[in-house]
């Protein structure tokens, strides 16, 4: 396995069936539609979507109700990044090169177009209802969107947001931090895979392993990211580094220095890996893209 | 039976059972659960939710599934007023004589509390189906669920809110102005009795008699305060009259004028009214508080 290729091949894919389920551009309201759509296909890695695809094939999924809650998570980490943007809060007017949603759109439909997205994901999820067969079925997309709802909700993503903004200013410990970063990043990372588990069936032991697993990736990418953004150039990274430092911002490598972090990104990682191989399904590619992540150079 | 002291009653009951679903405010988290809850917990009429219930009682729903419905429905209801308060939208700082969201939390808080909230509708709502007993109570909880989803988004009152943005400043046609009028407001009410009507077990042609009924109210409702808007007074309304035409606002009664406008509530109100009596169940409290509503002086 050329495992570059490969990726670029996926990540297509998954782009394909992303673009699938947004809502055609039409009727009175086409242009809320136009900057959810805006919004959407602004780019993105698609790693979310893609680790509960990977994770769904790993254990057996072969049906197409995936591909719904695949488009609603991506809708869903979407809609957090066009918040993000707003002035009240990060104030960006570039992402990826191109003008955030708000700043093409205007203010008020940058709100809206978050919080339609933010509600499409969960009309796009529900109508997975629609392809369940049978009782047990019912019971794994029920527990799908369980999962979705209270891993992007406050006791996940939101909460993470919202502890961010509390701490914005003040001297945060490295537990506060921690905390931060499993809300914040592990959360849809968490679901993602726990979701692809849950509907290709696998057992409760299996769902709650794979939470700690991406629980772990989630953090050890934070991390790295952390690390990164010391040790990276513009070249490689896309934006300068050191941009936490000058915005005054805590990280675990200001918390805690270099070395410390890179240990603790390879600690993490090796327990999250040893994690996934415990199981008695493989995925090679899933495993080849967990470390593609974690061990990345921008 | 007494309708006011009933409704007043009934009110009361629908309180209880949304504060039952509200978060806990503790962890790390607690604050915007506490912006979360002070937003539901500023007041209202819980319209929605006393629609949703009388509704499945019409239709002889006795569980506690519909509890979850009716929390989820007054979170989407009071998020939706969170994010319209916002400086971006409406840029109110009172309503009802509180605070608005993010005048007492911060403009930030305000964003990520609606967000929570439109979140934490979902996550109360998809909560029913561990209530649900068999295939067709999964089946009857997920049908409410694809409804509160359509009608709380681009499809629904999101949508309307977007067209009301989009057409901010120009002058609108009655065409679009009643189309705002049903998306905006008519949506909410149409899920709310939709969704107390299919939890009960309503079969396919009551569930789409009660969303015409439902949108009828909303346009009625709705004309009813384009009217009172120029008829009531400071001490009536709790808001000075005319305010519509000093925001020099499109509504029924500037496109139509007075008398049209009141013959069209009567003529709504009665088709809306003559729809519920051709019902084969009976809700007598649920006529009294739809009339109540169109008719009502404030």
């Amino acid at each position: 396995m050329n495992f570059s290729e490969e990726l670029k091949k996926r990540t297509g894919e998954t782009e394909e069936i992303i673009e699938g389920f947004l809502p055609p551009e039409e009727g009175r309201q086409s242009l809320i539609m136009e900057a959810m759509n805006y919004s959407v296909l602004a780019g993105g890695k698609r790693l979310r979507p893609l680790l509960m695809y990977e994770t769904y094939r790993m254990f057996g999924g072969a049906g197409e109700t995936v591909y719904r809650f695949m488009a609603a998570m991506e809708m869903i980490h979407t809609y957090s990044l066009v918040h993000d943007d707003l002035p009240a809060m990060d104030d960006d007017r570039y992402r990826r090169g191109k003008l955030t949603t708000h700043a093409r759109y205007g203010h008020a439909m940058g709100i809206l177009a978050g919080d339609g997205l933010l509600n499409f994901a969960f009309e796009t999820a529900a109508s997975a209802f629609d392809c369940a067969d049978g009782e047990e079925e019912l019971r794994r997309a029920a527990k799908a969107l369980q999962i979705l709802a209270r891993k992007a909700g406050v006791y996940g993503m939101i909460g993470g947001q919202a502890v961010d903004v509390q701490e914005t200013g003040r001297a945060v410990d490295e537990e506060t931090l921690l905390f931060i970063y499993e809300l914040k990043t592990g959360a849809l990372l968490e679901a993602s895979m726990m979701i692809g588990a849950v509907l290709a069936g696998a057992d409760d032991g299996e769902v709650e392993l794979l939470e700690q697993i991406a629980s772990d990736v989630g953090t050890a990418f934070q991390i790295r990211d952390d690390i990164l953004d010391v040790t990276g150039t513009l070249e490689t990274l896309g934006k300068p580094a050191n941009s936490d430092d000058r915005n005054e911002k805590t990280t675990y490598v200001t918390l805690k220095g270099l070395e410390k972090a890179s240990e603790e990104v390879e600690r993490i990682s090796e327990r999250a890996l040893a994690g996934l191989r415990s199981l008695s399904c493989k995925n090679e590619f899933l495993l080849e893209l967990i470390k593609a992540l974690i061990y990345r150079e921008k």
